[in-house]
């Protein structure tokens, strides 16, 4: 994992989020983040469209708007509790979690943005959170990357990074992300926790603007349940570390937007590989679309439908639940003669119905691989898009049923 | 159940759909039904808006605008297949299955609609059909609705019929209705395969009318998994055998009226209580709402969250679930301050988060009921929707990981 000039981690157990250990005994782990965005940073974010945002998403907006560039910004995450449902009083504790770490930094309150993620609907203990700071604050590092990926895990079982160095006029500039989301996954103009920080200096406008292109190659792209949570965040920041200045009319931007959707596109797929209990990583590609809209609508329609989702886990080549839920999904005159749907390039319909060279035996073995390609080729049009989703497995039941036991 | 004069049914074991009996052995059992309408009855029906509609659909379509009312007419449901993404080869089979019982008949093929439901994607063995018609004609009888009810089941696990019966003036009026489906249950302007007969004497667009009403208030107000078949049927056909006409100016018409929905929902209703491993039958009631439209798109983004049916399942008083749902079903700038949500009318949620006498046990136990009523109060108007719908189980996933095989 690479470093970012100008960004610091640290991490702590603060006995919010706790494991059960091998022995059957629940053990306090990794659950608090925090992030130091060195002064003269600028900061871009998407946050949830859930009507019932949480109370971190409302604070971190606010203290966005008014935060001042001139001076260090912190990102406080936790796990364990995500400070969602809980009314004034979790606006409060947001606040307070604040202003207690503004007091040992030094710094305005309006400088920390709040995250939280895990159970929704009980109030965030703030008592435990605070008496982390001075430790916290302490130990900022710019070789944490790893241990942050690591506390703000909730169901993950895998902690999520990615990284990027690309070359302008002989300086290096880097990237790195992390990530955490597996259930509760179908990110609506954000997406669930992912901060990404480059140490090239990028105006606060232009930052944004790359933010919202590059969610919408990636986070909106993804879906494990249907279900959008009401704490997704996306943060990207410019340090400026790197002394390299960017703008969209550098000759090296194209390289560094490729960087910066890279960098997200890697994370949003490692979410998708880490489903809660998933067994399939598939890649959804609708064309011959007449919009966006409804390559879109198909895509999802096929990617949430939870028949297609078992057969997959069954690796059954029940292409008749595909093609069901292509037709379900509500295009407009939809020609269904013209639609032709293939399996990692294999054609298994064609002309209405399964075509006429299917080979069952062949499209079981296709079915049975951990990832494909599902093509979709709607015969109406020039649009494409591409979505990213998981199969529906025993597991994805048991894990839902008792998470919060 | 009643029986409906002018309407008889007949059941046979044609080898196409094969149950494993108790000593593992695959064994035959019903999977054809005739319906046969007597000459002179009219006929309503709604079918699948799934662009991918099977071949029986189609013909049905086509053969019941062609159909003359003085002759008879025949319901000819098959299960085990459902001759749907079968391309010209299905629509020839269907075709020929009809011609095959028009001879059968002595009447024409038009008089014949075909309805099949079970696998996708296999072609129909119009043989094997075809040889059980003579024995099937010859066993037409009043008293087979409990027969035809259970040759239309696939993943089914009970047989489900209603009857309801009014008097007219002194004299009786008789519905009754049979119906099947467990799984891809989200009727769309139509249902899964249900017939529905009366012996009143109604007029062919009066029948029409209240059929498409009916299924508003029934089998279009369900979901299981959000997958709308290509097979979906619903037909209502008015023998006229009780000598009574009916009229929507007949001072008895609204009591008819509330029969024919009353027999729908019960159908319907028993859709969903058999509905694919489930252990919940749960109400959802959306009132408060700005539109219908609203009201449905909230009561199906609850209905239809993997989160929150396996919160179901497990019987955990996860409401922060149903509360992200509610949140991100899309209703353009609702206030979660104004928000309401009741388990069996026990306050969970009120002012954006969890409500302040909110006690876990108690919504525990109200969890733990096989049948409970979410209500959801959006506080922006006085529209207001209900939809039933079920749990997400380990058993659906198995059934559908299986089912197939």
């Amino acid at each position: 994992m690479n470093t970012v000039k100008g960004a610091r981690w640290a991490v702590a157990a603060a006995g919010i989020k706790r494991r059960a250990a091998s022995d059957g005994k629940k053990q306090a782990s990794l659950d608090v983040a925090l992030l130091e965005l060195a002064a003269g940073s600028t900061v871009a974010a998407v946050f949830t469209q859930n009507a019932f945002c949480a109370a971190p998403v409302h604070i971190a907006r606010a203290h966005l708007a008014a935060s001042s560039g001139q001076q260090a910004v912190y990102c406080l995450v936790n796990s364990g509790n995500a400070n969602a449902g809980t009314g004034n009083r979790g606006l409060r504790a947001a606040e307070q979690s604040c202003q207690g770490l503004a007091a040992v930094c030094a710094c305005d309150a309006e400088q920390v943005l709040p995250f939280s993620t895990g159970v929704i609907g009980e109030l965030l203990p703030v008592d435990k959170i605070q008496r982390v700071f001075p430790a916290l604050v302490e130990s900022l590092s710019p070789n944490n990357w790893d241990a942050a990926a690591r506390a703000i895990m909730t169901t993950d079982t895998v902690p999520k990074l990615a990284s990027r160095r690309i070359e302008v006029n002989g300086a290096a500039v880097n990237l790195c992300g992390i990530t955490k989301g597996a259930g509760m996954i179908k990110p609506n103009m954000a997406t669930m926790l992912a901060y990404i920080v480059t140490d090239a200096a990028v105006a606060a406008d232009t930052l944004q603007a790359l933010l919202n292109r590059a969610v919408g190659k990636s986070f909106n792209r993804i879906t494990v349940d249907g279900d959008t949570s009401t704490n997704d965040a996306c943060l990207l920041a410019a340090t400026g570390g790197s002394g390299v200045s960017l703008d969209v009319d550098s000759p090296a931007w194209p390289a560094f937007e490729d960087a910066v959707c890279d960098v997200m596109q890697e994370l949003a797929m490692a979410i998708i590989r880490d489903a809660e209990g998933a067994t399939k990583f598939i890649t959804l590609d609708v064309c011959g679309g007449g919009s966006t809209e409804e390559c879109l609508v198909v895509a999802y329609a096929v990617a949430e439908s939870p028949l297609v989702k078992t057969a997959f886990f069954a690796s059954d080549a029940n292409w008749g639940r595909i093609l069901a839920a292509v037709g379900r999904a509500g295009v407009k005159n939809l020609d269904a003669e013209r639609v032709t749907i293939a399996l990692d390039g294999y054609t298994i319909c064609e002309n209405g119905g399964r075509a006429d060279a299917y080979d069952e035996q062949r499209a079981t073995q296709i079915m049975a691989r951990p990832e494909l390609v599902i093509t979709i080729n709607l015969g109406r049009g020039s649009h494409a898009e591409r979505v990213w989703t998981s199969d529906l497995s025993h597991d994805y039941v048991r894990i839902n049923a008792e998470y919060r036991t």
